[in-house]
C-alpha cells in the first residue's frame, strides 16, 4: 500500500479566467484573482472559489470567487450585494455542479492510499482489479471480483462471492453479501433457507458507512450502474435497483423489491418488498410503500400515495382538533 | 482455520424419487430425473428443483422437478400449465419447507472454514465451543462463551462476557454486549450509570449483519433459543426475549421490553421499553409499541393497536379529502 | 496494551454509613452493614446496594441497603414494605444519580485495557492523547486527533482528520468522518461534492456502538461537549450539536442540522435538515422534524409539532371509527 498524488498539478492556483474555461463559463470581475479551493459562502478564504444559487442569503463574502448563475436567468433574483464586492463572478449554467467539479479537479492533488493494505483480508480466490483501495480490516471472501479503481473503505465485508464494477466506493463498515433473511417455521423450529445467490454491483456504485446489502436467495441482489446509497442502508435479498437511483441515509428495502431507474428515496423511506417503486420516483422521507409506485410518482405516508394528497390529509387532521 | 467440507456425499445428484423419500412426498412423472440444486421457479435450470406454493404466476420453468402440495390440498387453485411439462412433480405437505431441506442438503457439500483465524482477537479467558467458525477481524472480549459450531463472522464484536448457546450465526460487523444507554443527568453533565450485565443468547440463534444487542445494566439482556434477527436490528439493555421470536430489518427495542415465544415484530417495528410484547403477536412494519400487547394480537400504527382498525382509520382519514 | 486497575481499593466494601456520607446522604437502619456492589432492586444480593423511585412497585428485596428519597420528600408515596427489611436505607437527594455514582467508584476496580492494542491501525500522522484505549480492529486515519483518556471500542473507524476532545467512548464498530452524502446530478451522472471537513467531537462525549457521523462538505461536522448518542444514531454532514445532547438509539439527522444544548431527541427521532432544533427540546420517539422547533418545546408527530396537539389527534383519528 503506498500513497499516491494521481495529478499532483492540480494543486496549482488557477485563476478565474482558468476555471471559467474550465466549466464553461464567463468571468465578470477580476479574471486574474487566484483560487486553489472550493468552500462555503460564509467560510471561504480569499483563496476560494464558492457558489451562489438564487434566494440563498449572504452576509458577507470573503471568497475569491463565486459561480453563479448568468445574469440574465435568475428569474428575477438578484445577487446579493455581498457578492458584488467579491473579485470574480463566474457565471455558468450550473453553479453547484461547476463548484463540485471544480473540488474534484483540486483534490486530485490530495495524495491518497492505493492498494491492498497488509492488514486486510483478501481471499486468494477472490479477484482485485488494478488500481484498487483495500483499507485495512476489511474482508474480501472467495470468489469476490472488485473493478478497477474501486475503493474500499476499512472493516467493510464483502461476503463470497460478491461483485464490484469498476470505480465504486463501499464506507467504512459495510457489509454486501450477507444472507437474507429467509427461514420458513417447520412447527417446531424456524428452518434456514440457505441463501445461495450473490450481490451484483455495477459500475460507479457508491455506497455510504454501515450499509448491508443482503446476497440473494437464488439469484442475485442487483445494485445498477451509478447508484448512490447513503449510509445505514439496509437492502434485502432479491432487490433490483436500476441506474442512478438514490437511497438516503437508513432507508429500508425489504426483500424482492425492484427499483426503476434515477428513482430516490428519501431518509429512512421503506418498502415493504415484492413491489416495483418506478423510474423516477420520489419517495419522501420516512414514507413506506406497500405497493407498486407508478414511474414518476411522487410519494409520501404510509402507506404511500401521491404527496399532495398526504400533506393534505395531515392538514386536514390537524385541524380536527381546531378549537 | 481450514475448509471442511463436512458431508461430500451430498453433492452427488439425487433422484426424484430419492427427493420424495428424503422429504415425504410422492412423485408425480419421471422418478428417475436428476437433481442437484434448488432454485427459483424461473431461473431453474435443468438440475435443480424449485418450489410452488397456490396462485403463484408461471410463465416458463426448466427445472427438473418441482415441489408442489398434494393435488387434492390445493383448495382449487390449479397448477400452472408450465408445471405440468416439468419432468417430476414431488407433492409434498409444505413445498416452502421441503425445498429449504432440500437446500440444506445440497449446502452441507459446500466446504466452509472452520476455526478461530489467526486475525481474529480472542481473549485468552473467552471459552470457544468445538467446532466454531470466528472469522478475521472479529473481536471476543474477556469471559465471552460460545457454545458448540457457532458461526461468528467478520468484523463482530461480542464485548466482554457475552454468551452464545450452540449453533449461533452472528452477521458481519454486529455487536453484542455494547454499553446499555444509561445516564443521569446530574445537574451538569450525564453521569453515566455503569452497564455491569451481560448477554446471553440461546441455542440456534441467528443474527443478521451490523445488529447491535446492549448488554444489562445489572442483570442479563437475553435472547431466547430458535430467535432470528435480520440486519440493522437494536436491542436496548435489559430487553428478554423469549423463544423463536423473529425480528425484522431495522427493528428497535427501547430498554427492558420483554418479547413472548414466537412474536414476529415487522421491519422496523419499535416499543418504547418497560413494557411487554406478548406470545404469538404480530407487528406491522414500523409500528410502535407504546404500552403491552396482549398475547397472540395483531396490531400496527403509533401507538400499536389492532391491526384491523389501524386499516379502518387510514382508509377513514384518506377520505377525509376526497371531493 | 496492558490492563491497569486505577483504583484496586475501590473494591473494597463500604459500610452504609460510609456511602451515606460519599452520597450525601443518611442512613435510616444498620449503619454498618456492608456494601460491595450496585444492582436492580428484584436481583440485589445482600451486599449490594439498590435504589427505589416514588411508585415503583417491589415485592421482596435482598439487598443490604437502599437508596431512597428523604422521608418527607417522597410526595406521599410510600415506601414499600419490602423496603423497610432491607438492612439499612440512605436517604439521598437523587437516588438514582446516587446509585450511578456509587456503580462507578466500585467500577474503578475493575481492570481495564490501557493503550493501544497492536491490531489497531493508528497513522503515524494521527496524535494520541495519555491513557487512551484503542482496542484491536480499530482504525485511526491520519491527521485525526484523540485527547487523553478517550475509548475507542473495537472495529471503531476514525477517517482521516477526525477530532475528538478528552475523554470520550466510541462503541464497536461507530465510524466516524465518513463522506458526506453530497451529490450534484449531472444530467449523466451523480457527480460526487469531494467533502472536505472533519468531524470535530468535544469533551467526554459518548458514542454507542454502530453509529455513523458524517465528516462536513467544507467545515466541520460539530458535536459538542458532553454529548450522548445511543446506537445506530446516523449523524449528516455540517450538522451541529450543542452540549448535552441527547441522541437516542437510531436516531437519524439528516444534513445541516443544529441541535440546541441539552435537546433530547427519543428513539429514531430525526430531521430534513437545514433547520435547528432548539435548545432543551424534546423529540418524540420517531417524530420528525421538517423545520425549526423552539428552544423548550417537546414534539411529536410527523411533520413534528407540540406533543399534546399530537396526542389529541391520534385520540379523534381512532374516534373516528368508533361505531
Amino acid at each position: 500500500m503506498e500513497f499516491r498524488a494521481p495529478a499532483p498539478e492540480n494543486a496549482a492556483p488557477l485563476t478565474a479566467a482558468q476555471v471559467a474555461s474550465m466549466l464553461g463559463g464567463q468571468v465578470d470581475g477580476d479574471a486574474e484573482v487566484r483560487i486553489s479551493a472550493v468552500s462555503g459562502l460564509a467560510s471561504a478564504r480569499d483563496d476560494a472559489a464558492s457558489y451562489w444559487l438564487p434566494r440563498t442569503a449572504v452576509e458577507t463574502c470573503a471568497a475569491a470567487a463565486v459561480l453563479v448563475l448568468p445574469s440574465d436567468t435568475t428569474g428575477g433574483s438578484a445577487l446579493p450585494e455581498a457578492l458584488l464586492r467579491v473579485p470574480a463572478r463566474i457565471e455558468v449554467a450550473r453553479p453547484d455542479l461547476a463548484a463540485a467539479l471544480l473540488a474534484q479537479h483540486f483534490e486530485l492533488a490530495v495524495p491518497r492510499w492505493i492498494g491492498i493494505h497488509e492488514r486486510a483480508f483478501v481471499d486468494p480466490s477472490a479477484e482485485v482489479g488494478p488500481g484498487c483501495t483495500i483499507q485495512a480490516g476489511s474482508w474480501i471472501g472467495p470468489g469476490c471480483k472488485i473493478g478497477a479503481g474501486c475503493v474500499i473503505h476499512p472493516n467493510v465485508v464483502l461476503e463470497a462471492g460478491t461483485e464490484l464494477g469498476p470505480g465504486c466506493v463501499v464506507g467504512a463498515n459495510s457489509v454486501l453479501g450477507s444472507d437474507g433473511f429467509g427461514y420458513v417455521w417447520s412447527g417446531e423450529k424456524h428452518e434456514k433457507v440457505p441463501q445461495q445467490g450473490i450481490v451484483q454491483v455495477g459500475a460507479g456504485v457508491e455506497i455510504g458507512a454501515s450499509s448491508t446489502i443482503d446476497r440473494g436467495t437464488y439469484d442475485s441482489t442487483v445494485i445498477g450502474d451509478g447508484c448512490i446509497l447513503d449510509n445505514q442502508v439496509q437492502v434485502g435479498h432479491n432487490c433490483r435497483l436500476g441506474r442512478f437511483v438514490v437511497l438516503c441515509a437508513q432507508v429500508g428495502l425489504s426483500g424482492s423489491t425492484e427499483v426503476g431507474d434515477g428513482a430516490v428515496l428519501g431518509g429512512r423511506a421503506a418498502t415493504v418488498g415484492h413491489l416495483r417503486v418506478g423510474a423516477g420516483v420520489r419517495m419522501a422521507g420516512a414514507s413506506v410503500a406497500t405497493k407498486d409506485v407508478p414511474d414518476g410518482a411522487t410519494v409520501g405516508g404510509y402507506p404511500a400515495w401521491d404527496i399532495k394528497k398526504e400533506t393534505r390529509v395531515i392538514a386536514r387532521m390537524r385541524r380536527l382538533i381546531r378549537d
